[in-house]
């Protein structure tokens, strides 16, 4: 008979709430699976007298999320609070110095501050897991991490925020404006009040630092990833997709070359048949793509309470089974520094829609700011509309340096028969 | 200073020269992985001085993979020479008597003999580790033994045999018949010189006893699985599939209900939109169903040198690193019995077309058939040919008993106007 892994649970939202569950649901196939049993000790949450569809009676209560570390009772800290500062920073860093081990859900606190963390779960000869911070219950962070680790990874890619490409399938389904397919997204509580963690690309950047530090073995760099969300798509651009033979997808991408990263967030337009293109909905997913294993791809529930609990729960049995990692796959003095590439240098091709009032010479502007930024064309598309409204000009550019792409933009803007903000979305082969 | 994980490795094939190169190749990267270095001390093959365009020189040459067991030298035996008996499993039963870890690709040996070596690997204290036996690159094994750890799986099903994926994809594509695209593929080397053991699913029967086993904890059970393979697919079904909103794939699926499993692998009509219909060619994907983590795809190459090595050394990291875990994730003394549903008792919808002459009263033996067998009808499609030859008939059935739909064929073969034998496929719902 081994000694249960005597865990706490911080955080008492869906996840906690589902964690509980899967804990209670499946606790024989899980001390199976674990090797022994998982005891829930203690528990604490904002709101004691909450119902949340869970008997919390056989745990203990504690007020304060920070004092979890200090009890002798209690191997392993669950921390489901959220938020990189404040209270979740101070539970896992007390925890981790008292030598627990955690686990977390918390991807803005892994994304700023995980090779600090790393170093004092490390010090301590505790683990930190994360599984849940990254696409919910897909067990990304173990492949990358275990699964993949005879491979050099190249580039890894993805769609990491289930709320963007819920709106942008709904958007290109049923042909209706951001603005209204949010709304009604909020509505069925898909998005939250405040959308602009999800569809500004923060939520997606947060994971695809973790998931580049993971991949390339490099620091956590939040501050390096840049960073657009969907609020610009529009369903003219999703039809001038369409017609194209693309998608529009919110990715998440970063890849390495001779030690440089980049890592980005922004709206894409993906060949209509690549593999990324049919996830649908609410579903996330992720590409690695490594020197020996060529392409694996991941899909599945990326947020939710039973995916996310699913992800908490493998961390929990790793542990419990002795499967102990370093935080990011090697250990902290083997994690290099970041090197990163700004996104100026970046080299893609671009798709450019322009609206156009139909006067003399605009064609003739446009090609010389083409011409001047060294930008070259691969095709142009104009359909008529009503006479004396703007016509949207849709051309498709050959790669070239993003910085030059910037400053064909700017003029553009100059240009006065361009009559609204230029829309570029830049173009990914995969 | 971590001491090196001292390896050997028996049989020098594609998949041995790639584990080689990867360990060669990716040794900085794979040693901070592992948390101390991977040294390969002994190597042996069939034949010793074959080109495999790798250097050899550096490590002990075995006659005999057997010895490598006795070596004091070794901790851990890759046994890549395959097959279910003979010499390959002598080795791996001695290393793992020897209390020697044993890594392996041989998918025929784990799906016949996996239980078996599950007890003898616990009681040696070794790791019996087989990430390589299934889906090659994809990290199946070790997501639904670890990474999915926290649910109860309900069902498992994928492509798992990419010979079978690359002719269905190209007999749909251009047309061309079974035999046809076989002998292509075989001048291609994507198919062996003798195909059976892919084209007629035992490979992927193999593959599927192992994730049941692993998906629902119980005894490896090849001997159960009802296997079919894609001979009798033809370009005619591919096309009634296309119109009737289907794609044709060979899948392996297994089940579990109340502890009684259901295991099979043969062609299936699937939803044309099903994200298992968009995996082509030569790769695998493999769909795993938990109730917490819901669905779950994983996509990848399932072969080949590089996708093959990537396993290969992704066991030896977790080894190396200390992550053991038992060979199907439980103890032996929890493996359960396993208990199956035989195939007549499957219920399912199904797809059936006879070739028919156009006599008076066929169409009423045809009706009277599905009465007597209790079998209902969703849809029926004939299409005109050319005059005096067979006419195509047909027919979707709505979800019957596999026994009844046996008997209904069996009553269709006797039928004198019915001049071929009658073709069923199964129409699964995802």
């Amino acid at each position: 008979m081994t000694q249960p892994l005597r865990i706490a649970i911080a955080g008492l939202g869906t996840v906690g709430a589902g964690t509980i569950r899967a804990l209670t649901e499946n606790a024989d196939l899980i001390e199976g699976r674990a090797g022994r049993p998982i005891q829930v000790v203690a528990v604490c949450a904002r709101h004691r007298d909450q119902d949340r569809g869970i008997d919390l009676s056989a745990y203990d209560w504690a007020e304060d999320a920070r004092t979890l570390a200090d009890r002798d009772d209690v191997d392993l800290v669950v921390e489901l609070i959220g938020g990189s500062e404040g209270i979740a920073k101070e539970t896992v860093e007390r925890a981790l110095d008292a030598g627990k081990h955690v686990v977390t859900a918390n991807k803005a606190l892994v994304a700023h501050h995980g090779t600090d963390l790393a170093k004092r779960a490390e010090k301590a000869g505790a683990a930190l897991a994360y599984e849940a911070a990254v696409a919910g219950g897909i067990p990304i962070v173990k492949s990358l991490r275990e699964g993949l680790a005879g491979n050099r990874i190249k580039r890894i890619y993805g769609i990491l925020n289930g709320t963007c490409n819920y709106i942008l399938t709904e958007m290109r389904d049923t042909g209706r404006d951001f603005d209204d397919v949010l709304a009604e997204a909020q509505r069925l509580g898909y998005a939250e009040a405040d959308p602009s963690f999800d569809v500004d690309g923060i939520d997606a950047a947060h994971k695809l630092a973790i998931l580049a530090s993971l991949a390339f073995g490099t620091e956590v760099g939040f501050d390096a990833v840049h960073v657009e969300g969907i609020r610009h798509i529009s369903p003219i651009d999703l039809e001038f997709a369409r017609q194209l033979g693309y998608g529009i997808k919110l990715l998440g991408i970063a890849s390495q070359e001779d030690g440089v990263v980049e890592q980005r967030v922004h709206p894409c337009m993906v060949d209509v048949d690549a593999p990324i293109n049919y996830v649908e909905g609410s579903f996330n997913a992720v590409v690695a793509e490594g020197d020996f294993v060529d392409t694996v791809i991941h899909e599945g529930r990326g947020a939710g309470q039973g995916p996310t609990a699913s992800a908490v729960v493998a961390d929990i049995v790793d542990i419990a089974r002795g499967r102990l990692t370093p935080t990011f796959g090697v250990s902290a003095d083997r994690i290099a520094k970041l090197s990163t590439r700004p996104m100026s240098e970046h080299r893609g091709s671009y798709y450019v829609r322009l609206m156009v009032v139909d006067k003399p010479g605009v064609f003739a502007d446009v090609a010389a700011i083409l011409r001047d930024h060294e930008v070259s064309m691969e095709s142009v598309l104009q359909r008529a509309r009503d006479p004396g409204l703007p016509v949207p000009v849709v051309m498709t550019l050959h790669e070239t340096r993003e910085s030059a792409m910037i400053g064909t933009l700017e003029a553009f803007e100059a240009v006065e028969a361009i009559v609204e903000p230029p829309r570029m979305i830049r173009i990914e082969a995969f």
